[in-house]
C-alpha cells in the first residue's frame, strides 16, 4: 500500500541483488578544538565559512569549474576546493561546508588517490561537510519536481558512495533561490534533511519575523502527508547568505584585515572586536536562541581561502580572548547542521508555516516574478528534455537491458538535465550565451539518448531499421521526406493508451499530416504512413476560412465533450462548455503587453526596470495588442482548427482533438517588436464569469495546488506597492480558477508566471523581450537575439484548458498535466519496416491505476533498478483518487522479476527505516488564524 | 691605501671582534626534477615565477602588507608568501624568487618556528631564492648613493643573518624603475651581484637592441674604477617584467586557463601549447643564447600561487610532452640566477654600454621625465632625513656608545628611510595618502633620532640639559622664544670645520638671527645665544631697498671670492664673477612653466598629459611668470642677501655667505596656481656666456658625472618626438656646463629634473602642480593639496652655484654638494648651559683628506662597527684630488680603539677576497665610436 504522496523503491531485478547504501549510524561527532566549541550561558556565534557556486550564470558551468572567462566574473571552482582543502589540513578548528556536488564531482575527478584520502579524512571528522549536496542548487519557482529529485539523486548519490554515512547532507540550504516553494520543502522532508536554511524572502515579510523573532519556523510543507512527514525545520540566514558588514575577507572583498601586529602601523584589533560584538549583539536580538549564525562567505569565495581563515583564525581568538575579561560572547567555527542540533538541543516551539515564500520583493517595486517566466523557449526544452531523457531513455534503459547501452549513450544527458535545475538555468536569469550552453549541454543529451532509444526499439522490436528524430516537430520541420515510413510512438505515461497528433512535413510544410495514434503505458506502438501520390491531400479534409469577415457563428464542438463559441465580430473566444458536465462559463481570451518604460512618468517612485528577474511594469492597464483577430478554421475528422492572427508577431491556433477533453490553445509570440524601443512581457488573459473573489490556485513544483489571493499574503498584513508584479505566482504546471460551480483549469507546457488580477480573470506570461538590465547581477537586458534569432525568438507553446466542476476537476486536470509533461517520443524509420518486426510492446503488466504515477523506472547499478511511485492526488482534491491505493509491485512489470524490495527516502540515499530526523515542535496560538481557514476552505 | 671609489671596512671597536658574516662557498645547487632541467640543444624556456611588491605606491607599505584598502588596489603580501610557501612544497620542481625584505621581514616576523625551518629548507634547496634583496627595490632617478647603499645593506643583512650564504642574492633585479642609473650599476657590481635584469628601457632602444640582439649586455658602470670592478651583465627583460600575453595564470589576470579534462567543455591543450611555442620562438630570434627567459608574474601576483603553479605545471608538462615527438623546446621552471648561469656558460661576448638608460620613454611623446622633481618637498625631506638619521644618528651611536641607546630610539629610523628609497616613493609617484606616510614614517624617525642625539650629545658634553630641535627652521619657524639658548651644532662632514648660519626667530619672524657657526668633523660645537633687550636688532645691519626702482647698479659681492651683479631694470642676475680666478660670464636666470593644456591643438599628435611620472608641455616654450623681479636687499657682515619676487607665488633669495665660494639662490614656489585650469610645471633657466655646443653634464645618484648631449643618444640613432621632455636627465646633486675656460656648476639641495635645451643654458624643473593623471597606474593627479594645505603646496630650496676653471671645478663642487647632502644638525637648550659641560668634540683625530669622504659609520652589533669609506673624485675630475690617497685607520678615531678589520663588499654581505663574480667578455669593434669619443672628451 502507498501510505503517502511518494515511495521511492530500489525493485531488484533478476540479477544478484546487493546493498545500494551504507548505513547511516548516529550524529556525526565534531572534534572541535578549544576555541570553537559551542558554550552554555554565553551567546554562540557560529561562523560558517561557505562558498556559493553557481552552476552557471555569468559563465557556463565548466567556465566557472575551471576558472575561465574570468574577465566576466572573477570565479575559478577548481581552485576554490584545492584552497579550502589545504587550508582545512591548516588547523583542526576550521570548518567548510560544500553544497554544489556537479563541481565537487569534477574536481574529485582530477585528484589524486592520496587527496582524496585526505578529504575523506575531513570529511569524516566534520571539517569538510556537505550541505544540499544536489547536483546543484535548484530553482524553486521554475522547475519540475521530477527534475529537481532527480538532480538531488545524482548529487546525494555521488556523495554517498563516495563519502558514506559522513557524506550524506543534513541540511538543505537554498541560500540564493528567489523565493521558496512548498514542494520544495516538502521533498526536503521526504528526502531526510533535519533543516533547511535559506536567505532570500521578502522584506516585509523578513521585517514581521525579525520583529516576532520568527526568522526560524517550522515548515509544515504539504497538507496532504500526515505530519511531520513533510515538516521541515527553516532557518533564514541574517545576512542573506553574506558575512556581516565589514567582515568579508574574501580576496573579493575589500573589508580590512585584522591588522594585529603592533610594530605595523594601522593596529585594528579593537575595532575590529568592537565592530563584531556590536553585530552580534544586534543580531541575537532577533532569534531566539542564545546561539547565532554567521554565513562568512558568498558567491565563488575561497578560491584564496587563506585570506577568510587567517582572519577568521584571529577574529575567533581575539573575541574570546576577552571571556577572561567576562565577555559572554562564544565565537566558533561551525556548520549549519552544528548549528542546527543547539537550536534542536534548545527544545523550544517554533511557528508554524504552512503557506510559501512567493513571490520574493527585495524591495517595494523589486518583485523577483519576472524570471518565472523568462527564456520561455529554455523553460519548454528543459521540460521537453526531462520527458526524452530522465524518462524515456531511463525507462527504456531498464526495460531492454544491456543492449540498450551500446555506443555513445550515457550518463552525460543526466547530467546536463541536473544543471539545467540550477537556479540560474531553468530559471531564464542567466547570460546569453551560458543559456545557450544549457540548450546544447541539453541537445547533446539529446543525441546521447537517441542512441539509447535506437538501442532499445531494436531490441524491443527485434528490427535494427535506423532510427530517425524529428526534433523540430513542433515547427513541422523534420528532415524525412521519402514516400514511405514508419513511426513509432515510446509512452510514457504509465496510466492508460495516449492519444496524440503525428504530423508529417512536406519542404516547407506546405502539408501537414495529422492522425490519431495510440500507444499501451511504458511501451511503444508502430505506425506505417505512405505518401499515395505527389498532389497535396484531398481538399475535403480541409474547411479554410481564411479572412476575418466569415468568422460569424465559428463554433468548434466535439459532440462528447466540449464546445467552444467565437465572437463573429472580434474572432476571438467567447465561450467554453463541457457538454459532460453541461456547464458553460463565458470566456473571452486576448494577448497582451506590459513594459518597462524608462522615460515614463510613472517611475517617480522607482527607476527599477523589469530584466531577467524582476517584472516591473509602468502601468497597471496592460496594452491590448489587437481588439479583433483574423480566423480561418480547419476541420479534419481527428481535429478542430481555429487559426487567430492577431499581430504579424502574435497568433494562436484553437484546437480540439476528437477524443480530447481538453482544449488546446496554441501560442507563438516573437519576435516581440522593439522598434518602438520598449522592451515587452507578453501575456494572454482569459477572462471568465467565473466568482473568484480574489482567489486563485497555483501549484508548487507541478505537484500540489496552493490557494492565492491577490493583494494579500498569509503571514503578514501585505502593503501592496506593485498591483501586477506583486500578485504574480510561479505556475509550474497548471493553475485555476473557480467558484462554487465551475473551476477553469489552465495546464502549461512549461513553467510562467501567472496572476488573477481581477475576479473571474487569470493571465499567464508568455514571452518577455526587455531593453534593460534590473541590476541583479546578469548585465545584460533579456533581449534573446543570437545569431540564430537575430530578429529576437519566436516562442511556440500551448495552454491546455479543461473546464470542470470543482470536486473533480483534478481528475481531469492531473492525468491531463502529466500527459504534458511526460510526452510520447517519436521515432522514424525510412521504409518499410521487416515483416517480423515487433510493433508494439509494453513494459506493464497493466495500466497502474489513475492515482499512481510511475515517477521513476531507472537503472540502479548492474543488479537492481530504482523505482518511484507517486500517488498523484493531494488528499483533498478528488473523491475518486485521493485514496489510498494498493499497487502489487511483483506483478506490475511484463519484462522484469521482481527479487526484492528495500524502501528508500525520496532521494535515495537512506534506507526509509533508518531516517531518524530531528523532531520539532510546533507553537500553538500564534494567531496565524488566516492560514488554518484558508486551508480548511480548500478541504471542504 | 683607498685604490678605488668605495672602501667598504668592518672596524672592530674596543670590544671582542666577532665574524660579521657567513661565507659564502660556491654556487647554488638546483636540485631540479624530470621536467625542469636546461637540456643541450634545445630551446631553453625559463619560466620564473615572481611578484613584484611595490614597497608602497597605491596603498602604504603597511596596507599593501596585510592587504588592507584592497578597495583601492589588491594586494595582501601576507598572503603572497603565505601562498607561495604552500605551492612550493606541493612540487620539488616549482621555484620562486622574491625581491622585497621591507615585506619579507614583516612576514618572517610573525612565522612560527616551523615555518620558518620550512622557508630556510626551501632557500636551501634553491626552491625560495631571493634577488636583489634589499629593503626596496629602490628609485634609480631620484635616489642618492648614501641611502641606496644604505637600504641594500640592510635588506642583504636580514637575508644574510637569516638564510647564510643561500640567502644572498646573486642577481640584482629592477624590473619596475622608470630608467636606470650608471651608479646603480656600479654599486651592484661593487655589492657582488653576477647580474642585473631589469624591464623598462627606451623604446627606440629597446627596437634596435632587439634586432641586434643587443637585449643583454656588459655594462660597464664607471669610467674611475678598474674594469671589471664596476662591469655588471645586464639583461633586459622580454615583456616588462610580465608573462607573455595570454600566459597570466594569476587571480588578477583573465587569461584562459589550461582545460585538460576531456570531459568537460573547451578542452584547449592543443591551443595553449600551440601558442605558447609560437611566442618562445619568436623571442628566441631577440637574444643570443638558446636560453631564454619569461617572467610569470607581475605586480603583487601570487596571492594565490596555486592558479599560477596549477596552469605552469601542466604547461610543462604538456609542451615538454611534445619532445616525444621531436619538439625541440624544453620549457623549465627557474630562477633568475639560474638563467644567468646558462648565459654564462654559453661563454660568448657581450656588446658594452658605458652610458646610462635615462630618458625613459615608452613611446613617441611619453618621456618619464616629470617624476624627476615630482613632489619636490618630500624629496626634500627625504635628502634631510637621510643626513639626520641615516647620518647624523648613526654616527652619534657610535661615537657616544651604549649611553646614546636609552628610550624610544631605534630601528624605525633606519626603515623609514630603506622604505623611502622605493621607486614609488621619493620618487614621487606614489598617492598621496602614501606619500603622506613616508613623510610621516620620516617624521617619526626623526623623533627617535633626536632622543639618540640628546643622549649622545648628554654623553659627550657632560650636560644632560634637555635639547630641544627646531624641524621647521626652513620657514623660520621654531617654538623656542626665550631670551638665552644655546645652540649645539653636530657636524658630519668629515673633512674640515664648516660655516653655516644660524637664525632664530621671534613669533613670525619678524627679525632673524643670523650668525657664522663653525663646527668639528665628526663633532660638535655650542655657542650661547642671548637677547639683550626687547627691541629689535640695530638697523644699521640692515639695508633694504624694497622696491624694484632701486635696482640700480644692485652688485652683490664679497672681497675674496665672488661678485653677482644684476640688471637695474628687470631685477634678474645679469653677471657672475669668481674674484679669485679672475673669470666672469653673462648670467641670467628667471623662472618659467610649462604646460600641458588638454584642450590645445598641439595634442594632435598624443593626448598623453603630464603626470606624476610622464612630462610632456604641450609647447617648447616655456611661458616666462615675470619679465621683471621687485627685489631688496640686505647686508650684514655674515651674509648679502638680495630678495627677488616674481610673482604671489615666486621669489627668491640670492645670498652670498662671507667666507662662500659658492652663490646660493634660495627659491620659494608655490602655490602654483591653478585658477586658470592649467596645471603648471615650474622651472628656473640659467642662461649664460658659456659655449656649450649642446653638452652638458649631469650626476648619477649623486656621485659620478655623466655627459649629456641634447638631441641625442650614445647608442642609437635618435628620432627625437618631444624636444624638451625628451632632453631632461635627474639631477641628484649637480649639473653642469661649461666650455674651455668657464664651468658652471649648479648644486642642488635634492633631486631634480634639468637639461640644457639651448646652448648656454641650464634649466632645472622646481616644483610641479598637475591637473591630469598620466594614465600610469596613480590615478591621481599631482595637485599635492591636503587638509594642511589646501591652496597647495609652496617648496622652498637653494641651488648652489660655482664658477670656476674646468680642470679644477671639481675640487669646489665635490665638497659642495656634501655639505648640503650632509647638513648640520642643531639642538638647542633653553637657558645657560652648566659651566662643565664640554662645548666642543670630535670624533675624529684629524680632518681626513678632501678626497676622502666617511660615507658610513654605524654601529653593526654589539662588538663592531661598519665604516665607510669612499673616495669621492672622479679619476678625470681633478689634477689634485683624483689620485689614490691614504687613510690610517689606527689613528682616524679619537675615542674607538681599532682592533681589527675585514673588508667587505659594498653591501656587507660578503667578505671582499670571497668575492667570486662571474666574467664577461666584451665584445669589440661593435662601432660603438661616439660613446668612446665622448668620453675620451670628459678626460682630458
Amino acid at each position: 500500500m502507498i501510505f503517502g504522496l511518494f515511495s521511492n523503491m530500489a525493485v531488484r531485478s533478476q540479477r544478484l541483488a546487493v546493498a545500494l547504501l551504507f548505513i547511516f549510524s548516529g550524529v556525526l561527532s565534531f572534534p572541535l578544538g578549544q576555541e570553537t566549541k559551542p558554550t552554555p550561558n554565553m551567546l554562540n556565534v557560529h561562523l560558517v565559512p561557505h562558498t556559493h557556486d553557481d552552476v552557471g550564470w555569468l559563465k557556463t558551468v565548466d567556465q566557472y569549474f575551471y576558472g575561465d572567462r574570468n574577465d566576466i566574473q572573477h570565479a575559478g571552482v577548481q581552485y576554490i576546493l584545492d584552497s579550502v582543502v589545504d587550508q582545512l589540513l591548516k588547523n583542526p578548528d576550521r570548518r567548510f561546508i560544500y553544497v554544489e556536488t556537479a563541481f565537487f564531482y569534477r574536481w574529485w575527478k582530477q585528484q589524486s588517490s592520496s587527496m582524496q584520502q585526505t578529504v575523506k579524512k575531513l570529511v569524516n571528522e566534520g571539517r569538510l561537510e556537505f550541505v544540499n549536496g544536489g547536483w546543484c542548487m535548484s530553482d524553486e519557482a521554475t522547475t519540475h519536481y521530477s527534475a529537481v529529485i532527480d538532480q538531488m539523486t545524482m548529487g546525494l548519490r555521488f556523495l554517498n558512495e563516495t563519502f558514506g554515512p559522513c557524506g550524506r547532507p543534513r541540511v538543505a540550504w537554498h541560500i540564493d533561490p528567489f523565493g521558496h516553494a512548498r514542494e520544495h520543502a516538502s521533498m526536503f522532508a521526504q528526502m531526510g534533511y533535519d533543516g533547511f536554511f535559506f536567505g532570500r524572502l521578502d522584506y516585509q515579510d523578513r521585517a514581521r519575523r525579525r520583529r516576532d523573532k520568527e526568522q526560524e519556523l517550522l515548515w509544515r510543507a504539504s497538507d496532504s502527508l500526515t505530519p511531520p512527514m513533510a515538516d521541515l525545520f527553516t532557518g533564514i540566514l541574517p545576512n542573506g547568505y553574506n558575512p556581516p558588514e565589514g567582515f568579508c575577507w574574501d580576496q573579493s572583498c575589500d573589508d580590512p584585515p585584522i591588522r594585529d601586529d603592533p610594530d605595523l602601523e594601522d593596529y585594528n584589533v579593537d575595532d575590529v572586536v568592537r565592530r563584531f560584538l556590536a553585530i552580534a549583539n544586534s543580531q541575537a536580538i532577533v532569534y531566539k536562541t542564545d546561539h547565532i549564525i554567521m554565513t562568512m562567505g558568498s558567491d565563488f569565495q575561497y578560491e584564496n581561502a587563506n585570506l577568510w581563515y587567517k582572519n577568521l583564525d584571529k577574529l575567533i581568538h581575539y573575541v574570546n580572548a576577552l571571556q577572561a575579561n567576562g565577555s559572554k560572547v562564544n565565537v566558533l567555527y561551525s556548520t549549519p547542521s552544528c548549528y542546527l542540533q543547539e537550536l534542536h538541543r534548545a527544545n523550544l516551539t517554533w511557528a508554524l508555516k504552512m503557506d510559501d515564500f512567493f513571490p520574493y520583493a527585495d524591495d517595494a517595486h523589486d518583485f523577483w516574478t519576472g524570471y518565472f517566466t523568462s527564456r520561455p523557449a529554455l523553460k519548454r526544452y528543459e521540460r521537453i528534455s526531462n520527458s526524452n531523457l530522465q524518462v524515456t531513455c531511463n525507462q527504456l534503459e531498464v526495460l531492454s537491458g544491456p543492449a540498450s547501452r551500446k555506443g555513445p549513450f550515457g550518463e552525460g544527458d543526466k547530467k546536463a538535465m541536473a544543471v539545467a535545475q540550477h537556479h540560474d538555468a531553468v530559471s531564464g536569469t542567466e547570460k546569453q550565451h551560458v543559456a545557450n550552453d544549457y540548450a546544447r549541454r541539453l541537445a547533446h543529451g539529446w543525441q546521447r539518448c537517441q542512441v539509447l532509444v535506437s538501442n532499445s526499439l531494436a531490441a524491443l522490436s527485434g528490427s535494427s531499421a535506423e532510427r530517425m528524430y524529428c526534433d523540430n516537430l513542433n515547427i513541422s520541420v523534420c528532415p524525412l521526406t521519402e514516400s514511405t515510413l514508419s513511426v513509432s510512438v515510446f509512452q510514457v505515461v504509465p496510466v492508460s493508451a495516449a492519444t496524440r497528433e503525428v504530423r508529417r512535413n512536406r519542404g516547407f510544410a506546405v502539408n501537414e499530416l495529422v492522425f490519431q495514434v495510440q500507444a499501451p503505458p511504458l511501451g511503444f506502438t508502430t505506425y506505417s504512413v505512405s505518401l499515395l501520390q505527389d498532389g497535396p491531400p484531398p481538399a475535403s479534409t480541409q474547411h479554410r476560412t481564411p479572412t476575418a469577415i466569415q468568422n460569424k457563428n465559428l463554433c468548434v464542438h466535439l459532440p462528447q465533450f466540449l464546445r467552444v463559441t467565437f465572437d463573429p465580430d472580434t474572432g476571438l473566444l467567447s465561450s467554453l462548455s463541457n457538454l459532460e458536465t453541461k456547464q458553460t462559463i463565458k470566456l473571452t481570451q486576448n494577448f497582451y503587453w506590459l513594459v518597462y518604460n524608462a522615460s515614463d512618468g510613472n517611475n517617480l517612485q522607482s527607476d527599477q526596470p523589469s530584466g531577467a528577474y524582476i517584472f516591473r511594469p509602468n502601468s497597471s492597464t496592460p496594452f491590448l495588442i489587437s481588439k479583433t483577430a483574423k480566423t480561418e478554421s480547419i476541420q479534419t475528422s481527428g481535429v478542430q482548427e481555429v487559426r487567430q492572427w492577431f499581430a504579424p508577431w502574435v497568433s494562436q491556433v484553437v484546437r480540439l482533438y476528437t477524443d480530447s477533453k481538453a482544449l488546446e490553445l496554441e501560442w507563438t509570440v516573437g519576435p516581440v517588436p522593439i522598434d518602438d524601443d520598449l522592451g515587452k512581457e507578453v501575456i494572454t488573459r482569459l477572462d471568465t464569469s467565473i466568482k473568484t473573489s480574489q482567489y486563485f490556485y497555483t501549484d508548487s513544483n507541478g505537484r500540489e495546488m496552493l490557494q492565492r489571493k491577490t493583494d494579500f499574503r498569509p503571514t503578514w498584513n501585505l502593503r501592496q506597492s506593485e498591483p501586477i508584479a506583486g500578485n504574480y505566482y510561479p505556475i509550474n504546471s497548471r493553475a485555476f480558477i473557480k467558484d462554487d460551480v465551475d473551476q477553469l483549469t489552465v495546464v502549461t507546457d512549461r513553467s510562467q508566471g501567472g496572476g488573477s488580477i481581477h475576479n473571474g480573470s487569470l493571465e499567464i506570461m508568455l514571452h518577455r523581450r526587455l531593453l534593460y538590465d534590473d541590476v541583479r547581477g546578469v548585465g545584460e537586458p533579456l533581449n534573446e537575439t543570437s545569431n540564430i534569432f537575430p530578429k529576437g525568438l519566436v516562442v511556440r507553446g500551448r495552454l491546455l484548458l479543461s473546464l470542470d466542476r470543482p470536486p473533480s476537476a483534478a481528475d481531469a486536470h492531473r492525468p491531463l498535466a502529466q500527459e504534458v509533461v511526460l510526452q510520447p517520443l517519436l521515432t522514424f524509420t525510412d521504409g518499410d519496416l521487416h515483416p517480423n518486426t515487433q510493433l508494439e510492446f509494453s513494459g506493464l503488466q497493466a495500466a497502474l491505476p489513475p492515482a499512481v504515477h510511475l515517477l521513476t523506472l531507472t537503472q540502479w547499478d548492474k543488479d537492481s533498478v530504482l523505482l518511484r511511485l507517486e500517488h498523484q492526488f493531494q488528499s483533498w482534491e478528488s473523491k475518486l483518487n485521493s485514496q489510498p491505493v494498493t499497487v502489487n509491485l511483483q506483478k506490475l512489470f511484463s519484462t522484469l522479476e521482481v527479487l526484492g524490495v528495500s524502501e528508500l527516502n525520496l532521494s535515495a540515499n537512506q534506507w526509509k527505516d533508518e531516517m531518524t530526523r530531528f523532531h520539532w515542535t510546533p507553537m500553538t496560538g500564534t494567531g496565524h488564524l488566516n492560514l488554518f481557514i484558508r486551508f480548511y476552505y480548500i478541504s471542504s
